[in-house]
């Protein structure tokens, strides 16, 4: 499992383009606390908001890692940002790295950093040595975000409903599976990056025994009919042996991204599939809410998609950036016998 | 995808239990044409019947390759291998092992292959760089093997039917998913081996588009109810885009191997579990047969057991090794719409 030092400077480099800089506006929305400021390099590059910090001003506002923000295009790092890295370094901090490329195959990064004894983090890629999953039910209880298809909305329901369960006193740590994920909770699992034999072991040691009262908040990955990425997800649910599952769903979405011969199930379909297999490492599996990406629509469609999608599961269904995940933790809390079990 | 140069030299080292010779003896029964010999280093080390050859003996009659057939204690190469294996590079040998430990993190044998020219074959590891799966429905026919559990006769179904179409006439490939069916046919993925994000692109490489008649035989992995291995099986059935299934099960098996918590589902469970998901990427997708390991069986049990699961099913039931395997290619090559479809 990753740990990383927080909190961060965010590194925007020269990038002009939101869409490339994904990575440093999650940090900036979902771990704000954790962010000391951002690190620039040209008057026209991108300001999220956050002060205009070198590496050795975040240092002395007591930040521990350079977080790289932004996505170069192709993977590679450019030899421009390589300054600003060592500097980093230089200054005593970390450097996290969601990229393709690993930073400690550039000499120059890898060489400093064991001269400095700093640590170089590729969140994309995972050396720890994992177990095989053992089946073996766990104490404590979990959450897990399930989807329609990839990219839906599971690590924001994730990271909303850990928050709403905190503000209620209930003891939630949200348990990351992907690299933006792992960036804003400071550790977790790239669960894609793990060997193939390993990925319900790596779900098992992910969220491992815990008190009865407590929660593990699990993001999710991909789907069960992602004809690319269906293998990572079930390994997940099965090592995850998730209490209670919420359904994320795009309702302006009919077909899987990027793959338009794949047409994604209805949420009361997706929902009967999800069931069975939760139930063969958690036979108490239920869905408790079902999660809508309603960022398309206005605050009238989005409250109609919300009731349309409570009317067809009998589920509390919520957007969880706008409306209704107070009903969804009270569901969490509910006893299951005390409630129908939708499409069991 | 790894390929390798045969016939092979069968190393038995000093192995003298035949349970630790499990490789050597799936080639022996399964590839017995491509095994010129067999390297024993003491008197006592098990004979598997094959000629005893040096590797240059070996080398003298065409073998291409040593072969580590047997599995030391831990996983580690044992020191006293080493002189066998650097005078089979020597003799013109490349080596192929299933080991954990790699052979090119062996300094004596990287300096050896690299000085001679020779391939040192981890087929437990893959390098090949491989793609994010398309879902595009490729052309020619595909059978994969499912199981209820995993080590249960999926590999040595796919060889008997890939060997019964064969012997038909059809133009029939086995296609390796793991280490024992890749030295096999000398070529094929470990597809656990694979990081998650790739298994179903994995699959897709190792059956390609292919002439309108040629069937890929697809060798299967794990069990899509299987608490470790579930997720792999799933990636598998994705991108395989099986037209046929074979259901395998063992008839004297109720719980999984090693997870005795974890009970078989019946087959019919198990052909309605695995046929929506086999659906997703092949709608065509549709159970072909029961293959059954009745090893532990008098010929009276296990001639009950096939018929009780062909009363169950309604599908062909066989012993690949035993009873039944041509009514089975009967169904393959059977028109889809004139047959009902099991469990559907």
């Amino acid at each position: 499992m990753t740990d990383i030092a927080k909190p961060y400077l965010l590194f925007l480099a020269d990038t002009e383009n939101p869409t490339l800089a994904k990575t440093a506006l999650g940090l900036r929305d979902w771990a704000r606390e954790d962010c000391v400021g951002q690190l620039r390099l040209t008057q026209s590059t991108l300001d999220i908001g956050l002060p205009d910090l070198s590496p050795s001003e975040a240092a002395a506002r007591g930040a521990r890692s350079l977080l790289i923000g932004v996505a170069p295009v192709g993977g590679q790092l450019p030899e421009a940002w390589h300054a600003s890295l060592l500097a980093a370094l230089e200054a005593g901090l970390d450097i996290v790295s969601g990229l393709h490329v690993r930073l400690e195959t550039i000499p120059a990064l890898a060489e400093a950093a064991a001269r400095l004894g700093r640590r170089l983090h590729d969140v994309r890629h995972t050396k720890t040595a994992l177990p095989i999953a053992t089946g073996r039910k766990r104490t404590g209880k979990r959450a897990l975000m399930v989807g329609t298809d990839c990219a839906l909305g599971k690590k924001y329901t994730a990271l909303a409903l850990t928050k709403a369960m905190r503000a209620r006193g209930i003891d939630a740590t949200f348990r990351a599976t992907g690299q933006t994920g792992i960036m804003i909770s400071g550790s977790g699992i790239a669960i894609d990056a793990v060997v193939a034999d390993f990925i319900a072991g790596a779900a098992e040691a992910l969220s491992p025994d815990a008190a009865p009262d407590h929660w593990d908040v699990i993001e999710g990955q991909g789907a069960l009919f992602h004809p690319a990425y269906a293998g990572v997800t079930l390994g997940l649910l099965h090592g995850s042996q998730p209490d209670a599952l919420v359904l994320c769903h795009d309702p302006g979405r009919s077909v899987t991204s990027f793959f338009p011969d794949y047409p994604l199930p209805s949420i009361e379909d997706a929902i009967a599939a999800y069931l069975p297999h939760a139930r063969r490492t958690n036979p108490a599996a239920r869905f408790v809410g079902v999660s809508l990406n309603t960022s398309a629509l206005d605050e009238r469609a989005a409250r109609r998609a919300i009731e349309d999608a409570h009317a067809r599961t009998g589920l509390p269904a919520f957007d969880p950036l706008r409306l209704g995940i107070e009903a969804v933790v009270d569901e969490m809390l509910s006893a299951p016998q005390a409630r129908a079990v939708a499409a069991a």
